[in-house]
């Protein structure tokens, strides 16, 4: 196994699992557990903003309030939400299951899952899962962890950066309802840098601001998205607070550009750079909204640079914006100038995965990017078929 | 020609015209114009709340403030978007050819144009097809004319409703971009009643912002989007305000709900129900956001009743609602209660082209309904291709 894959154990003082429970048909792994050895368990999360929330995402922020995490369970095949009280004690179930094994509180554990929603998850399959987890934690183990909790995901995903002595990796699954918020994207962090949990939570909504928050693959906001960072101080170095948002900042654009890169469905990679705007959340505003039309991602898909698709797109936003001032580039080549047409659209070629496009408001000195995904013939297939 | 279609010439004082002019490369009928014989000339219009405006709706917009109209002219083949003041001369050129024409002014002439955004008119062809649009003027000439704007439509689509001696005619073109505050929409309305501009604009007003303005078929809003009323008051009759405001709604819900059954690629017509809503906006917030979900959209083509996305879809909403106090039913089946599982989801039977969603939020008293289509790959297919 490469370094480059132990993502939650990249870090010292963490041993993760992933194990096949039973709860997917498919009969693929499906149940990852992550522990923090310490000796600090400081622990911050950042969750979905989407008010209809699954009760793993309802126990874990209840949880992250106490500033420590000695252990996350994650599932997938299985949203657990919209499930009722009920639902909501499965989830409370789960983590005495972990703490009673790890012999920690289950006031230290969060739980995350992912799958369909609606439905009550085999608890009867589930449990006996855990302690088979706990059996197999391992010091290098988060390669499997990566790979339990895919759902759609074609590839796992695990990252890693490494700065003088200590480290931050992690791990992501996500390939559909990625948008602003989160969407449904399980991810965890993990450091043994010795940081504590007001430091961990500034770092995390800074690197979550600019990265999996501008991630929208499809305008979707999952009811389960969670973002967690844990640190053990293992390491006994502490990093210049700057030093360490930067690494948190690394390796969460490291895993939101392969979760754009893995999105279900998509044949390109659309970055939308939104340059001379007023403010950044204009800036933020008018690349979503680029970002969710489904006309101009038909067009990237078909290979075809329909800049009049993203002057419409702009024009439904209320950024500051002349309608005459507004530049367009698709992959550099300025098909729009002042609101109008520009160089050659045969100019452009999008032959590439990758296709940039750049729109330039002339109304001020911000900018933001967003990613998103074209629209594909898969797409829909997939998601029509998901729950049938 | 059966007096269904009779569209814009059903009421009593206009005469039209569907021609091919060869805007359109396929060689189809590409010009209309609809010409008021008065007593009256007293019109309204209402335009797409796109910041990015087409020529056409600028140099309209500008005409419909007067309050009388004698003429439209309508192309297809060309939206006329996005080029400059030299696409703004155009469209100036176009009204003054008109009303030259004509014998009236240019400045009673409102034009309207649909297609690709970015190009100009071929204006060579555009000015001789004008002559002869004059030329083919009768006062059965609706359908040629509903014919004449018709881009990616499969059908034509015109409706009228008669009532005690006056009559309310009209067509309508556009089958994506539908959205809110209207979208790629063309219509026309005529009337026979003797009503003036100030009544018009009250009654056509009422009537779009309950029917084209919930027509939400793929969320993108159009550049050239608009809506015209013009009153012959031909009949002589002068209805009761509350009569003619009646027949002006009929007459859209109509046309709103024929555009929604040709949309592109769909292969159902999706009706969204939001009841018990605290206010009416907040009905049309919620109605909307499910509307635009891509994964729902998806699952609806699978005929999946998968009521997750439409909670999903909800929670993403600032409207009142309790997350435990939802029920969503599909096809009058309760799939989801208390914001938990409901009845079995396997009774519910989705094989019709229409599907109901009612999404009830037990916040209040208020309501609204708004109508999407599903998301297929014959929509990616029709929309990678459509410039190229």
């Amino acid at each position: 196994m490469s370094s480059s894959n132990l993502g939650v154990t990249a870090a010292k003082g963490f041993r993760a699992a992933g194990v096949t429970a039973g709860i997917k048909a498919s009969g693929t792994p499906d149940l990852a557990l992550v522990v923090n050895d310490g000796p600090s368990l400081a622990a911050a999360g950042v969750f979905t903003s989407n008010r209809v929330k699954a009760a793993p995402v309802l126990w874990s922020q209840q949880v992250i309030k106490g500033g420590q995490l000695a252990a996350v369970i994650l599932n997938s095949g299985g949203a657990n939400a919209c499930t009722g009280p009920g639902g909501f004690q499965d989830t409370h179930a789960t983590a005495e299951r972990v703490g009673a094994e790890l012999g920690v509180s289950a006031g230290e554990v969060a739980v995350c899952s992912t799958g369909l929603i609606g439905e009550r998850l085999p608890m009867d399959i589930l449990l006996p899962g855990v302690d088979l987890a706990v059996k197999q934690l391992g010091e290098t183990g988060g390669e499997a962890a990566a790979i339990a909790i895919k759902t759609t995901d074609t590839v796992h995903k695990t990252a890693q950066v490494g700065v003088g002595g200590w480290t931050v990796g992690g791990m992501a699954k996500g390939a559909g309802m990625l948008a602003p918020g989160l969407a449904t994207m399980l991810v965890v962090l993990t450091t043994d840098a010795a940081v504590d949990s007001a430091e961990l939570d500034r770092a995390l909504r800074a690197a979550t601001r600019t990265t999996f928050d501008r991630v929208d693959s499809d305008g979707c906001m999952s009811t389960n998205d969670t973002v967690l960072l844990l640190a053990s101080g293992a390491s006994g170095i502490t990093p210049a607070p700057a030093e360490f948002a930067d690494a948190v900042q690394q390796v969460c654009a490291d895993l939101a550009r392969q979760l754009i890169g893995d999105a279900e469905g998509a044949s390109k990679d659309i970055r939308i750079d939104v340059t001379d705007a007023a403010t950044e959340d204009e800036a933020v505003e008018v690349g979503r909204t680029i970002a969710r039309n489904n006309l101009l991602k038909c067009a990237i898909h078909g290979e075809d640079p329909n800049w009049g698709r993203v002057l419409a797109a702009i024009g439904t936003t209320g950024a500051a914006f002349d309608p005459d001032r507004l530049d367009v580039a698709i992959n550099g080549v300025w098909v729009c100038r002042g609101g109008a047409v520009g160089e050659d659209r045969s100019l452009v070629d999008m032959t590439d995965r990758q296709v940039v496009i750049t729109a330039r408001l002339n109304a001020g000195q911000a900018a933001a990017t967003v990613w998103t995904n074209d629209l594909t013939a898969d797409y829909v297939h997939e998601n029509s078929a998901y729950s049938t």
